[in-house]
């Protein structure tokens, strides 16, 4: 990371968790090694949400991300966001909706300005932010559109779910099941795998990545005996990206494709749906999950969880994976800032 | 286990690893302290593929079920299953198709009439033994065909994947996945959540079983956000199990149901198709997975892999599922000779 930036966080909904990790990643910053971070959010807010948990969090309001780099050391560098209701733990008020995108959106400008090193997001409910002005299934499609606004370019942002031992990237993410077999083409398999290798690369500091497809049916489909999705749709697609140089294999069947000795022979790989990338991640690394949005202009991670609403301020909301989402933006943008190997 | 009952272990595709992982399980007999089983396979296969891995298994030519089991403490007990044509390894020959469907027979024979405590069959492959007398797609439901033939019934085998941390059970298992959705009813939902409950109770010795049920759409479909299978087919099916008084929870998310702390929650899964519960199972325990057939009025598991033709007496076959899988079938056995707890 280049000198004197922070990481930018979103303070995500005030009535969930975001708050309290927050304040908990700040806490642990020297035992976790973390470098510094400035929170956009409403200042009241965590010095109340620290009060009720008996965090001992002195609060900087700083008037300026650079300000917030120094900072860091004694107390936890506030851009006060202000909210316009009292936010109360575990309920969720769409009165406050505008200061959580709000803080989206300053948190990406920073970055943008080349103020902070990279957002990292806290965890927003769609049902609470969704609206005429926000008709975006989640963070990551509203950072493709905020990337748009600065580059006056279109970006296909893609989710990588990363933690120490597996990189997955879902070809599709929050659609139905049912919908998913129409969904797999030859150019969004394509497509993925080519900026899940750009990211590789320039982002993980992989010099020459491999990536393995998985399929979508049973076996892979047995040589189309089970499904014709393999056959027809993902082997060319990867058949193409090979013939360009990647390298790629598969469609692996999904079930033999995620224990130890499968991880070693590939440094990411690329799943037809949610749950068949999300389960062996979460499986085997619950709590260190990272989200990553690969493609976007910007460094982006956020906690692999949501806003947790029924354990907000009792207590039990685990830091671990904003801690790991810090970690991780910091390593991407410096791998970013050195250049691709 | 009742006396004097060995276990009835079928050849497999004599092409295959089955030979050699049978070998090595008797090699490792005291090792892993396993009771005595007898091979339903060709003398002479087995003798060669000893020879040609340098393992030292006497073979015992025995005449009935009945003798191996004083014959097992010193050799390899054998009951003659004679190939038709030569077994080469990795290449698999439909001449030896009724010898490999004959030892599945008369291995289960033997259990039907009492002589064996369990059947433990070794992988074949679909389309070395297909035919006119064999479509059936798989072990399971050749088995389920035997058991009809036996004692006159209908029986509905259902599929269950063991391990020491994670039991699963697929709802549907090899069909395409974009068949799933059509396939999922409330009925089935039921059934095999009974099936799987009766099992845990009277092969697994749990007096009050715990059953967590998975969605089918990402985030189990947030509320039919996400999909509608939830909410119209398998939430009902919940409810009518928990009002039979079954312990049964769910629709969950399956992406957070398997991690260590979740695993607790529950002593089995059943998951909505075939990759979201061999994912997590194969992801957590590759080598320890045991298939196991419920429902069926004999006990019956197998090793969690296929014929692995490929590695086939290259000396690279591990044993470890198969002994998992003669480990488990000693255990339901005495657990079902024992009675519901």
């Amino acid at each position: 990371m280049r000198r004197r930036q922070p990481l930018a966080v979103s303070m995500g909904d005030p009535a969930g968790i975001g708050p309290e990790i927050t304040l908990r990643a700040w806490a642990d910053r020297h035992e976790r090694g973390l470098e510094p971070f400035v929170a956009f959010a409403d200042k009241d807010l965590l010095a109340a949400r620290a009060r009720l948990l008996g965090l001992t969090v002195p609060i900087a309001v700083v008037g300026s991300v650079a300000e917030a780099f120094d900072a860091f050391g004694s107390s936890l560098p506030v851009l006060h966001t202000p909210l316009r209701a009292p936010a109360r733990p575990g309920v969720a008020d769409a009165a406050n909706r505008g200061t959580i995108i709000g803080a989206i959106e300053d948190a990406t400008a920073a970055v943008v300005r080349g103020e902070a090193a990279a957002i990292v997001t806290n965890p927003i409910a769609k049902h609470v932010v969704r609206g005429d002005d926000f008709a975006f299934p989640g963070h990551t499609e509203f950072l493709a559109a905020l990337a748009e606004r600065h580059f006056g370019k279109t970006y296909r942002p893609v989710m990588m779910l990363a933690s120490e031992e597996l990189r997955v990237v879902p070809l599709t993410v929050h659609c139905p099941l049912a919908s998913v077999p129409k969904a797999i083409t030859r150019g969004l398999v394509r497509e993925t795998v080519h900026t899940t290798y750009t990211a590789l690369k320039a982002d993980f500091g992989i010099a020459a990545p491999r990536i393995a497809v998985t399929g979508l049916n049973p076996h892979a489909g047995e040589e189309g005996t089970m499904g014709r999705e393999e056959t027809d749709v993902i082997a060319p697609a990867i058949a193409d990206l090979r013939s360009e140089g990647l390298s790629v294999t598969g469609p692996h069947p999904a079930d033999t494709l995620f224990h130890a000795a499968a991880r070693r022979t590939y440094d990411a790989v690329v799943a037809m749906y949610h749950d068949q990338a999300l389960i062996p991640i979460k499986t085997l690394a619950f709590d260190e999950g990272v989200n990553v949005t690969l493609g976007l202009p910007f460094v982006r991670t956020s906690p692999d969880h949501g806003t947790a609403f029924d354990i907000a301020a009792d207590g039990r909301a685990s830091p671990t994976s904003l801690i790991a989402a810090l970690k991780l933006a910091t390593e991407i943008a410096a791998a970013r800032a050195a250049g691709v190997p």
